[in-house]
């Protein structure tokens, strides 16, 4: 076959995640090495998906529940999903403000899909999820990089968005901008936004007439006495989409449950709403059991309440100690977390010999078989994402090698 | 919000399946129908999922598989389907020629997201099934309709294929063909394609520089003596891509596991199978369990023959049942389904006093509660699919109601 067969489109469309397979398996195959994994945002791999859940699964398994199902959701599950709104936030959805998908991941597919031409833009904030660049990118958008500012404990800096956003009025390129996009609580920093600043970023949306998104999927991992407001409290009566799944709150990773919420009834909120419907086409019918699962996870509050505390306050824990034991290294500066499950410390790079922080991450995972993520796929070069779900053993053991390999490296 | 927010794309995100929902909604709830639901290829509804493979699933589950699972889907379930495609097509896959999606719906997204471009082509035939069109039209490609020619119990006309090839030789729009797309056995008209159109078909892709595309979901649902080839035995040499996955052949509709595999080594192969693997991260992970239980769906061979070998023999006995029942009637047409489990009768429009195939299919539903799927969304209008998965008496009296309304509504 002598054409060019790929489409435009597919030449956008590049793994942003890390490139370390191969290295990986030789050392697990060849050097025998066990790889301690800090670099997954999973609860599953060192907690247990809830039994309430799992036993809800295997019911709906029991009973037959493997058809199709509906485009969009189960009712059982839309049903659960405005329970927990009213419950927690008294958002008040109606069925037709969610739509579910495989997912947060697919979600994000979805709404860059639907709303990003060539050459259009989106407001993200780095560090960033590397996914939603991918997801941007593809469709051949352009992101403008808000900040979030590491020396104010990781929060939006509210001056430079401002006077990015007056530059796009000034050259009327504002139209062109398709959404906001918020993390909270935040992947990869482990910060919580408080209410001023979101009530900030609610009048600048509104102000500029741009489309708030918040991906709040962490929206009940809250410690170390911070508070979390959704979006939806604070956006009344402007478009805004709130994303959320049952992969982080439930440890239900592996079940590809996503939710996207629309709580508004006005123009754009309902074209929105109607277009994400003729998209969930696209996967035709989400995994049925895991559905019927969800819809139980969301609704035993008692048993969630018991779970959920649990994780949080061990994560809570473990967060902690990690950030104790890095804040004490003098390579590094740390944000304590507040949310989720993760820290971002940045390292001193002109005390320290590593080129920048793939060659730390690298080093790190040969010489002492530990796995972190490496600051630049988020945006924010040196830089190291640590998952605080391991037990301390294994924090303490890990952060450990990491001072004895920053050590042999400094100059 | 004053702006147009929706992408160019997105208004060609239009759901292409039955926009009844309402209608049935009325029926249930105000009219206390009952509604026979014969529109809907799941065997689920009317089949159960085989127990060993819901017990795999409910053992995954005990086993704590609900992380997060690899992108392109986990090692055991790759393994399971290059053991099947040695087994029952001789055909020799590498890991690496697999890429699983969340079901046979989102692998032709991926598909038709990764080689067209606006104003490419693909060379469907009619009738088709909705989702081939949906998703070429999304990506604002334009299909080139071959024709299954009805008279000749649906096999390809070749000739005609030939003809419209040769016209986009001359007009230089060769190059922008991209595939052509088989199903095989057939959805809607359950006939399976035999090996000398096949044949003819690889040379004329090969002939054409065309990729070869085989959506073969039901490759394993064949009966009344039909042989089934896939287009992994005839291909060799030549690029081609087959669909595949737990849906139709081992019930597992609501499992979302779908497969593209790529059977050969060529420069367009590997760069479809490196691509492929850069899409599945829009989807992150499939879900965990239901791949674990696919591979032991796959792999017990003993207990799959068995569940099939039912399912099988029950299709065939009710495909025949209705293919006897609808032959008799004057105003059909209809040709006996070999596979896969649809019937897909063509009314005598001329001796009819329904406007179009849409008013008999819904004045079915108003009047007798049956729910079919009119022809024309498979792009044949004047006929209509029926699923020949019911009982066989529920099948005997939905055909006597259709019977009863066809003679109604004679001219």
């Amino acid at each position: 076959m002598n054409k060019n067969i790929l489409s435009i489109t597919s030449k956008y469309v590049l793994n942003p995640f890390e490139e370390n397979d191969e290295l990986i398996k030789t050392l697990i195959t060849k050097n025998k090495k066990k790889i301690i994994k800090l670099d997954l945002g999973d609860p599953n791999v060192y907690f247990q998906t809830p039994k309430y859940i799992v036993n809800a699964y295997i019911s709906a398994l029991k009973n037959n529940k493997t058809t199709y199902s509906k485009p969009g959701g189960i009712s059982e599950l839309i049903d659960a999903v405005t329970k927990r709104y009213k419950l927690l936030y008294n958002i008040k959805l109606q069925n037709q403000d969610i739509i579910t998908t495989s997912g947060a991941s697919t979600a994000l597919f979805f709404l860059n899909n639907a709303l990003i031409n060539k050459n259009d833009f989106a407001v993200l904030f780095n560090p960033h999820y590397p996914s939603y660049l991918f997801n941007l990118k593809m469709h051949q958008g352009k992101p403008i990089f808000g900040n979030y500012n590491e020396k104010n404990n990781w929060d939006i800096d509210i001056d430079n968005l401002q006077k990015i956003l007056k530059i796009h009025k000034t050259n009327k390129t504002l139209k062109r901008i398709k959404y906001l996009l918020l993390t909270n609580p935040n992947n990869p920093t482990g910060t919580v936004l408080n209410k001023r600043i979101l009530k900030q970023i609610v009048d600048i949306s509104n102000e500029y007439d741009i489309l708030l998104v918040s991906d709040e999927i962490y929206d009940e991992i809250i410690y170390n006495k911070a508070s979390f407001t959704s979006i939806g409290e604070l956006a009344k009566g402007i478009p805004h989409i709130i994303l959320n799944g049952l992969s982080k709150n439930f440890s239900g990773t592996g079940f590809r449950i996503g939710f996207i919420i629309i709580p508004e009834q006005d123009k754009v909120s309902n074209q929105l709403k109607k277009k994400f419907r003729d998209y969930s086409l696209i996967e035709f019918s989400l995994n049925t059991p895991s559905q019927f699962a969800a819809a139980v996870a969301l609704n035993n509050q008692k048993e969630h309440k018991k779970s959920i505390g649990t994780l949080i306050k061990k994560v809570e824990k473990r967060a902690n100690l990690a950030f104790d034991l890095l804040n004490k290294n003098e390579f590094l500066d740390v944000v304590k977390p507040q949310g989720a499950f993760y820290i971002f410390p940045k390292f001193d790079y002109k005390k320290l010999k590593f080129k920048n922080d793939k060659e730390f991450t690298n080093l790190l995972l040969k010489e002492h078989g530990i796995q972190l993520k490496r600051g630049s796929i988020f945006g924010k070069q040196y830089h190291f994402r640590l998952v605080c779900l391991a037990p301390e053993e294994l924090l303490q053991y890990s952060i450990d090698k990491i001072n004895i390999l920053l050590n042999k490296y400094k100059k």
